[in-house]
């Protein structure tokens, strides 16, 4: 099932996704065991492959968003996805790099119903098998006599750069008063972040299909503006919930006193209702009567219709640009499938 | 001054080195410029180019080794090393965030006379910074437009991975008991974090002349054993000193109770002085007349002439792999003199 039907149906992005894994984790899985000692040890348990002593574990596996994207946008572009599978499973590991480090970084303990591996591993031995994983992931695009593979590793290593840009706001926010952060300041962050990896992988499937330059451009500016709706949604969900998940409670991301965007929107609305969040944010702990009155008070003063608004720009401007990069509505079905998914439009 | 003459003199190498660094520096600097935000901070912080809070401070250079053998190779298989300067600039920048991660794992406060990055910008932006300056070096060299640089990025993305394993084996052998780690494991850590960076140098050069497999593979190899000389020298100072230098004192790495190469010699000699030695690193703290009867007992065990013998043979076969690389011995001078610099036979 290709194009309009994937759409309309919602089960095909899970299917393409089911069928990413089953391209690229083979790939993926070989490269990573190519790491020495235990740099291999924590990349395996990272990826839920091993458990913590090195027997064989169930996969947990990540989604393979970005894999999956990687390789509908050599489809779309009319190539054939087996010569991208190495670079689908580059893009891939960049990621989980990334996820290993942030959770040092940001002391996170948990991640995919696991415990992270700098606390099973310990912070020097997870912060070089990160090293060696980014390493891995860039030498990979290198290494591959695909013709595209230079411009690739280079647009990888580029997205690496502003992944860690947005990391670093991300934490220089935290150490600031919420009013401090502009809602620009966040949209860019939140860019960085989320977008910037989506859009690459978007890109460098545009390369591997041997597009020109503005086809990559906008395959690159359709990941990311999917990214940000993704991050919108994201943090709508993180105040109300999702009736359809039991993933993110209600309110989380207030109890944690987290700056997303609709909290940030709301902030930086000059409304009495602002005024009431910012107070409420002053507090170091919200009982559950002050998380209701948190997320009414974004509600009023309008960071929720602001964040599901801008969503929607964002989704409305990522179809404009995939529909640049591929102009025939079935061969673009996959990427938007994918791109509704994200967004949880569909499931 | 090239050539023979250079090796005579030992001046040539300190001005091979000032060479390299008015050649290089203008080229990594205005790239580390170009990283978003606080990573550029931290980054101009850790080469030195700037004071903790962002105003220009007088250069504290690195000696500049890495990128002067890339430039050296390039030169003596006959191609210009203008070509190289930013394969120079590449490596230099790996270095720098393999020093800027080591000092997080191993929690080192100095380094080059000043605080350390992580002790004034903290862990998380340090490590990010770390993480930018990777990706920035294999970067620089899959957007060079030059013929070879696929191949160096391949090659650099390798060697940071092989970095990464000496570093975590080294964390590692901090953990075992002197005896529990073996001088073959102790000489195979020392050629990942020595060796391979040097090797890499040198075969980055190579490839960016243009070189075969075999020239590149020897050019790796002279770097390699080059490097594994110098880190046995650098390990004789750091239990004897050097009358010549005033840096390192007398005995600095026996109070710290590293298992450098000479200790680990000694301990696996199975001599009495070699049960002595193991007695000694049992105490937590060594008080200078332990200090002496520790380097005593190295001696006796037999570590010191291991150490300068392997030393020697290691330099031996270095200018044998050179030889076979480079067979005018007057355009492998400058090579020569750089190995002879890092081994401080000459300075």
């Amino acid at each position: 099932m290709t194009g309009a039907d994937a759409v309309a149906d919602g089960q095909g992005a899970v299917r393409l996704l089911d069928r990413t894994r089953t391209a690229v984790n083979p790939q993926l899985r070989s490269t990573v065991e190519t790491l020495p000692g235990s740099m291999r040890r924590v990349a395996m348990y990272h990826f839920g492959w091993e458990h913590a002593d090195g027997t064989p574990a169930a996969e947990h596996p990540g989604k393979a968003i970005r894999p999956a994207l990687v390789l509908a946008a050599t489809r779309a572009l009319g190539a054939e996805e087996a010569g991208a599978v190495k670079a689908a499973a580059a893009v891939e590991l960049a990621h989980n790099f990334t996820l290993l480090h942030d959770d040092i970084v940001d002391e996170d303990v948990t991640r995919r119903h696991r415990p992270t591996a700098w606390t099973v591993f310990g912070v020097p031995d997870a912060l070089i098998a990160g090293d060696a994983m980014s390493a891995l992931a860039l030498r990979m695009l290198a290494e591959d006599p695909h013709p595209a593979s230079a411009a690739a590793s280079a647009r990888l290593a580029a997205c690496i750069i502003e992944l860690c840009a947005g990391q670093q706001a991300d934490c220089a926010f935290e150490r600031r008063a919420p009013r401090e952060v502009s809602l620009d300041e966040c949209l860019a962050m939140a860019t960085a972040k989320t977008g910037a990896l989506l859009g690459a992988s978007c890109a460098i499937g545009a390369l591997y299909a041997g597009a020109g330059d503005e086809e990559v451009a906008a395959m690159d500016a359709f990941g990311r503006e999917a990214g940000l709706a993704f991050q919108l949604i994201d943090d709508l969900i993180g105040i109300w919930g999702d009736p359809e998940r039991t993933g993110k409670p209600a309110g989380a991301d207030l109890v944690a006193h987290k700056k997303s965007l609709p909290v940030v929107a709301a902030l930086a609305s000059g409304t009495p209702a602002g005024d009431e969040l910012a107070e409420l944010y002053a507090r170091p702990v919200l009982d559950e009567a002050a998380v209701r009155a948190a997320a009414d008070a974004v509600e009023r003063a309008g960071g929720r219709d602001w964040a599901q608004g801008q969503a929607a720009e964002r989704m409305g401007r990522a179809v404009e640009h995939l529909a640049q990069a591929v102009p025939d509505p079935a061969a673009a079905g996959d990427m938007l499938a994918l791109a509704e998914f994200v967004t949880r439009r569909t499931r």
